[in-house]
């Protein structure tokens, strides 16, 4: 059976992982015989947002606690990832990757991706191993993978204006397809940066996550 | 379109709803060609518990709130469900369901329900619409219906006998089946109290919700 990881980035679309995204991508991989492992970094949170209200509650939370809700407490820290146990890797996305896995909300293309996420993600590139990002998540893309990365992150002009600035070849697509970058096996689904509903949202997810676990 | 009200009691296993039975029971609905309406009562929860380790954190933190991290902002106040305006309701499971929505964690067979909930409950149980109660939510079915409903939470004995002591009659079903009480329209599923993993949780969900949209 073949291992998926999979990254978290804390518990909720705006300060954290997209949570439909994220049980969809679990689904998705048990549905493609594979099994997942969540990890996620023992860090804080940039920030808590009231989810309902959209304002910044001035609550401190850890990524990593707040991650195991989605995992339903199994999660380990991501910088106990050992990529040779691992067929590929799968980050569902949500604000959680722009404001905790790197700092893309705050430093735009200037942004720096948080330690434990680099080195992961820079592992399975390096191991050529398959790795699947979805939402905004693609956003590391041009940081682990250097010039000319393909990846998408659906068709917002300002979003992909900055994937290619950092040295990305950003490619539209519909919410449900991928788009893979063959020689560097590297697979990128729009999910909901343009998602209406969460039937839309599983369309790309559950194709990505299929071929995901075919290359792994 | 059939517009059903989904009633959520936090965000987490361990002390609000179980993420994954509330994605899966969103995604069914859409898939069933209906529409959801997340709700959930606007109180503290009863206590916050880090999903790593178990431990309690001291934290305070409101059930409508975190519940809006899994409807992605889209959920009202309880006590502003009209039933009038839905074909159907779906309570998916979870500690928070023994915890915020009634106090049977606490307090066993000698549980109250919280007010929002209980009106909310029997106000479709008076007119005649379908209810679907996901994993340990069936619980609430006694309380709700009287004497002689029946209802499913897997087959662990000590909760069977404690809905069977508030007047239910339990009825054991696997993890990919659903009960249905057809005088009460009254749906149950164990999901979690059985699930070893997200699909074992959707093989029973999709067909409780399947059969929940078709009688609403």
């Amino acid at each position: 059976m073949k291992n998926i990881a999979v990254i978290l980035s804390g518990c909720g679309v705006f300060d954290g992982t997209e949570i439909h995204e994220a049980v969809l991508s679990l689904l998705a991989i048990e549905q493609a015989g594979a099994k997942w492992h969540c990890f996620a970094p023992d860090i804080e949170k940039r920030h808590v947002l009231n989810h309902q209200t959209g304002e910044e509650s001035g609550a401190s939370r850890n990524v990593l606690e707040e991650s195991a809700r989605i995992a339903r407490g199994e999660v380990r820290p991501l910088s106990a990832l050992d990529v040779r146990e691992f067929n590929a890797l799968l980050l569902p996305g949500g604000f959680g990757v722009a404001k905790n896995l790197c700092d893309f909300a705050v430093n735009g293309t200037a942004m720096t991706v948080q330690e434990d996420v680099l080195a992961a993600c820079k592992a399975f590139a390096e191991a050529e191993k398959p790795v699947g990002y979805l939402c905004i998540s693609p956003i590391l893309i041009p940081a682990i993978y250097g010039p000319g990365a393909k990846g998408t992150i659906g068709n917002d002009p300002e979003t992909a204006a900055a994937f290619n600035a950092m040295g990305g070849e950003h490619i539209q697509c519909p919410v449900d397809d991928f788009v893979l970058d063959q020689s560097r096996r590297v697979l990128s689904t729009p999910a909901y940066m343009l998602a209406s509903s969460v039937s839309e949202a599983a369309s790309g997810i559950n194709k990505l996550v299929a071929k995901l676990v075919e290359l792994g």
